[in-house]
């Protein structure tokens, strides 16, 4: 008995679990949320929940209605998806032939082209600038006909900056392929070009419930471009593939904006915290407008990699993107945390630093 | 400015929106629970809320675990998805490329072949017998070296029978792609085959937490087969495919197995009692080991689809399968609801069937 698996997948590498190891654990490597959503939302699951028997309401139900005030779009330009993964993964099914190709500037965030590797399209890198910006000249060498979409975190991840919307009209309005900005940190950033999808049909702007909604568990993503490119996708797209929870759960954060706001204010305070200790430490720490930063620690003459392990064994658990495309072995992001757990990060980094070894 | 849409796709029909129309609607179209899901499960995802800004645990979290007890596989042997159709896009997208096929006894899930035909692969249909079995010779004649996976819910949805263990023996034996015996309905059922993924490689074992279980609302299903093709299959899912309320869910509705029988036996109760009441208004009923039953209509002169604008005419909504590859005009089918919605539903066709211009 045998079975085949095609082609492209045997290359990509196996999945390994990711479970937290302890209840204490400190985890600042995923930039979570640390703040519960708000009160609304768990009175809104509650409410839902002697309903689970019953299919969530197809096509993103009342949350895409609900989501009409709050970007601007019509409910026909908007589509939820299983967290804005999977509408990375639908966008590049609908939009992207196995001959073709992706763009991606780099550093970003990985799932791009995890996901198209996945699917055995091909994924063209393009380096951004010094401080990770985007020099359109330079990103226009690289797209040839075969390039059929272009995505760009903004702001991006891990580096915690912004593109700013002329530039970003200048690379829409200068190619033919889909342009897909993905603002997931939009309630942080206060950024977007989502009024622009009636101006440029190849524009799609992505965000998530995952960030400043902090919602992250229960996966909601969406997705903002004309009619005609929403359609597309819907036809892709599952029937159910919005659990009835995260339905109501997001309908309920929008309902909450104040809360939002307040939330979005404690990060911020502690971003500044956070971005002010880095420095004294002698890192180097870059501009955020999200809720991580990027830290650079050469300047200390420590691996990131090193650092973060040493963190591991202190339960404090930050990622490394000592290996990411586009950065070189000395870079770091942490989430920014609540007040007691930047305090133990900034506690454990200063120990480690202090430590005779690397004196 | 434009964009690319994949050829097959432009040829997808549009998705509908199918809201709830008023709180009082009696929906027995989708094959749920009438019943609300364990004590347990509620208590689980209430202990749970809090943490929902946190991303879910990867590769399924601890309900992979949990789910080794009840299925006899290993961990290993397991992966969750977010929902059955999520798997079933996986396996589709792991196994067949776009040149291959699958093949799918009809009548049948349409998902299967929706499915591959979003991802622009190739669909043979082929007919079960006159009482919805499966003849495997038959079967057999349509498998070339193109067809990669052979679906069969077994259950079978809409037809409520089941394929003898012995028949899938054969056609796995008999074959060399993959066959996916989809087991969405074994709480009910109480048949398997997950006991013989170890001895045969190319069989996967596809559950669901949505029909027994009561969970169709938070979206889990999983897959059961040998190690390295569920490794396959994880190479290509999404990170945080299963939501977080979702996966304490499935966990506390393992813990509660009484509860999942004593449910399962109030639905067969009315089973038994929808049956013979459909018996004697003249339908034709077929054997159900499901929580659902298909009726035919033909014996009563009037098609499902007319039936079933009328029943949605008093806000009861029962499923024409009537359009269903492998039926006819005259077939409905209905879950089994709870004594109330059973017994509004039975009213309403007596009274449908009994009006003048019927007669």
């Amino acid at each position: 008995m045998s079975y085949s698996v095609q082609e492209h997948i045997k290359n990509l590498p196996s999945k390994k679990k990711d479970l937290i190891k302890t209840e204490k654990a400190i985890r600042l490597d995923l930039s979570e949320s640390p703040y519960p959503a708000s009160p609304k939302v768990a009175k809104a699951i509650l409410e839902a929940v002697p309903n689970i028997n019953r299919y969530p309401e197809t096509l993103g139900g009342y949350l895409r209605n609900a989501l009409v005030n709050y970007t601007g779009a019509r409910e026909e330009q908007i589509i939820i998806g299983n967290g804005s993964d999977d509408l990375i993964d639908l966008i590049l099914k609908v939009f992207v032939s196995s001959q073709e190709q992706i763009l991606v500037p780099i550093p970003t965030f990985p799932w791009y082209w995890l996901s198209a590797k996945a699917q055995g399209k091909n994924v063209l890198f393009a380096d951004r600038t010094e401080n990770f910006g985007l020099n359109v000249d330079t990103l226009l060498e690289k797209v040839t006909s075969k390039v059929k979409v272009i995505f760009i975190a903004n702001p991006n991840n891990p580096t915690g900056n912004i593109i700013p919307r002329s530039t970003l009209i200048e690379l829409i309005e200068r190619v033919n392929c889909l342009i897909v900005v993905d603002e997931c940190y939009f309630e942080l950033s206060q950024q977007t070009v989502a009024d622009l999808i009636d101006t440029y049909s190849n524009l799609v702007v992505l965000r998530s419930f995952s960030k400043g909604f902090a919602l992250a568990g229960l996966r909601i993503g969406y997705a903002i471009a004309n009619e005609v490119l929403i359609d597309s996708l819907y036809k892709v797209a599952q029937f159910f593939c919005v659990n009835r929870l995260a339905q109501v759960a997001g309908i309920a954060a929008l309902h909450d904006l104040v809360y939002l706001r307040s939330q979005i204010q404690y990060v911020e305070r502690e971003r500044t915290h956070l971005i002010e200790n880095f420095s004294k430490l002698g890192f180097t720490v870059y501009p955020s407008v999200t809720n991580f930063i990027l830290i650079g620690t050469k300047t200390l003459d420590i691996t990131s990699n090193h650092l973060v392990k040493l963190l591991e064994s202190k339960d404090i658990y930050v990622k490394d993107c000592g290996f990411s495309p586009g950065l070189d072995g000395f870079h770091f992001r942490t989430s920014i945390g609540n007040y007691t757990e930047n305090k133990a990060l900034l506690t454990a980094v200063n120990e480690i630093i202090s430590f005779p070894i690397f004196a």
